[in-house]
């Protein structure tokens, strides 16, 4: 008997969406059946790929009949917009992070998804990465004793990555804090298995030609007495995918030898509308667009990340990696190989799938994710009040 | 024409002396004339290694007229009062870190040497570490902007080592905020180059049988506009010599295989007093004490180190390694090599030598050395409060 996949309508064919077509493609459980996009090269390829219908407005890919998810992925100021908009129409959301831009509108997404009994996801987030969620079962079997310290840190070349000119403006919803904290807290807290009740922090922006958030450090505290340090720094110099094993973020391997070419990039352009023109040119339906790989490289794929990550519990410290889980034990240390992802992201689909045939509530639901947004809000607001921010 | 040597007198055989002990036989500016420590055995065994006089008493190694520095490698306790005794019988003095166990204290000390015209120099620290120094130079430089971000972590096996009692009771100053932060954060200082203005920690007990800190987590912001995340955790699980290259501390080469020794050998002992035997039978004079190896490894020993640190500067993040420093530049990456250490912990001499001999101003003077302290004490003290505490 075939599974039944759920039809999904993308809204905003963009680098999201790119990053997110192989698990739509290699996932039995979905198919993609219509989308929506201002722009008309990315529509052309979306009908030519996939031979399906596609929309310039949400409203219309909202009032496809067939359309039973619509995945919200255009950018961060229209995901409440969107999201409202799906519910309204009876479509269950899959909304990228962050969320939204504040907690009102979370609470309004959150609200209008209730109201239609529709169900709400956000993500991907990097929390979704097999390794993270592994180690999160790990510390609830309780074998390593109450989580005490939490240590995660990420150095990318994040902030030289092609950008729309709001993603370089933070009160647009720009920077490293509302993109990338994103991913960190949201793995923090999951690890924490707990309430976040305080915290501070300290944001860096030390390059005036991009003058959002590129950096941060934060100490977040737990109702159950654990605290977790994080840092993140986006400004393309130090890479640490070297402390995981050279796999990239997408689980892909990285070339160590590889430097600086994000920012050699960038200063070939001349001005920031360029700038947007090459991130759109590379994106879906882009004169420079390059079609997922059909995987020569895939049996050798490891998981996702989002940097490295080490939760000290009373009886080990956990670290978890892009094939493994090691264990650093009282008395030993062991490592958990994990199998090969056999769909990247396949991870998302499981929660969507579950919730929408099955009725199960999803770990990354909306009251989850607003908490997630708060924190990120709160690491801004903690290092322009110069005080705790309480949660 | 051979170089004066400077004629030093210890103050406490322990761990930190043999710690010491291959600077003082291999650098030709020192020699040890003198000692005193309660423990006969270590007594005798100096005495029969450098035909040296030895006492029991600091007052009559102070009185001795032969010695010219007194190094003060006592208990964290008798920092204060053996660095007066020395003073007043006008030594110059090198003590160990940390300097004391509060600032009152410090300003005993700094008094007494500035009254006695001598020398006040506190360390061993790792901030006395070649890749440090060169990275604190390597930003003076200005090539690569100002300093905006420092991440410094450890994780060792501090906490399941060999203690007195008095080192697992904070009130008495044990613990890893005054034994290891001392060296952390005097590295961070020293690369910030600015005053620390304010702080927000945390700190982990989570061992019940060794009831001090045994991690801690800080933000510290500068002056100038820089901040610094540190995180420590002595737990003996994950070991972030991994990420220097498995070199550890004493710039040795670390076995990746060994794993759990410091617990295990622990859990071989029934009481407080059997693990202090334990640590003295290890330490100079004692029954299972080995001397410092003459040198087979020497050729490949590299510097010694505290875990990884990275200096975040406007054009570039500095990375210190035990043989090199890693500069990650806007357009390139570039490793600096570092030449291997000629004497371990030679730049401690350095200092003294060039103090005693020159008269030119240590970088690890009373007032520096002070400064951590402070700083070390307001980590306790936020952990405590959970607020800043301003500096
Ligand atoms: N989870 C991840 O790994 C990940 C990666 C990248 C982006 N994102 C998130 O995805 C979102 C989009 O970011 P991006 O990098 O893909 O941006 P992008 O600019 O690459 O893509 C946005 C797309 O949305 C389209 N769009 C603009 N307005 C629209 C509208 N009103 N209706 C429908 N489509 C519209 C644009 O034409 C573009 O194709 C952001 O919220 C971002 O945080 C997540
Ligand atoms: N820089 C480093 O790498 C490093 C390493 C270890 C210790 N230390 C510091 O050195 C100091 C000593 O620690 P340790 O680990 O060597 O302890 P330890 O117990 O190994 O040694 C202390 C020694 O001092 C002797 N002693 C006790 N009371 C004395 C007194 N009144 N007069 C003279 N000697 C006395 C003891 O008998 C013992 O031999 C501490 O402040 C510690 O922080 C520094």
């Amino acid at each position: 008997m075939e599974q039944r996949r759920l039809r999904i309508g993308v809204a905003g064919l963009g680098r999201a969406f790119s990053l997110m077509l192989p698990t739509f493609l290699q996932d039995p459980r979905v198919q993609l059946v219509a989308a929506c996009d201002p722009r008309e090269e990315a529509r052309q390829q979306f009908a030519a790929d996939f031979g399906a219908r596609t929309y310039a407005d949400v409203l219309d890919l909202a009032g496809d009949p067939d359309v039973e998810v619509i995945y919200v992925a255009s950018p961060h100021q229209f995901h409440a917009q969107h999201t409202e908009i799906a519910a309204a129409n009876g479509k269950h959301v899959l909304v990228e992070k962050p969320m939204a831009l504040n907690a009102a509108d979370c609470d309004r997404m959150i609200a209008a998804c209730r109201a239609a009994n529709v169900h709400l996801i956000v993500g991907h987030c990097h929390s979704f990465d097999t390794p993270y969620l592994r180690t999160r079962e790990l510390i609830r079997s309780g074998d390593f004793g109450a989580v005490k310290m939490i240590q995660a840190f990420n150095y990318t070349d994040y902030l030289y990555r092609p950008r729309r000119p709001e993603e370089l403006m933070t009160a647009e919803g720009g920077g490293a804090v509302f993109s990338q904290a994103a991913h960190q807290v949201d793995i923090v807290r999951m690890l924490a298995g707990s309430r976040a009740t305080r915290l501070r922090a300290s944001v860096g922006r030390w390059d005036s030609k991009r003058p959002t958030e590129g950096a941060y450090s934060a100490l977040i505290w737990f109702e159950n007495g654990a605290y977790a340090s994080l840092s993140y720094s986006g400004y393309g110099h130090f890479n640490s995918d070297e402390w995981m094993g050279w796999i990239g973020e997408m689980g892909d391997h990285a070339n160590p030898d590889a430097y600086g070419g994000a920012r050699r990039r960038l200063a070939t352009l001349s001005s920031s509308n360029d700038e947007a023109q090459l991130k759109a040119a590379g994106t879906y339906g882009g004169a420079a667009y390059k079609p997922p790989s059909t995987a020569a490289d895939e049996p050798t794929r490891c998981h996702q990340h989002f940097g490295p990550v080490i939760v000290a519990c009373e009886h080990a410290d956990l670290r978890p990696l892009p094939d493994s889980i090691i264990v650093y034990g009282d008395q030993q240390r062991e490592t958990l190989p994990l199998s090969r992802p056999t769909v990247p992201r396949g991870e998302v689909i499981d929660e969507l799938y579950e919730a929408v045939i099955a009725g199960q509530a999803p770990l990354h639901d909306g009251k989850w994710a607003k908490g997630t947004l708060e924190i990120c809000i709160a690491i801004l607001k903690s290092s322009e009040t110069g005080k705790d921010v309480a949660l």
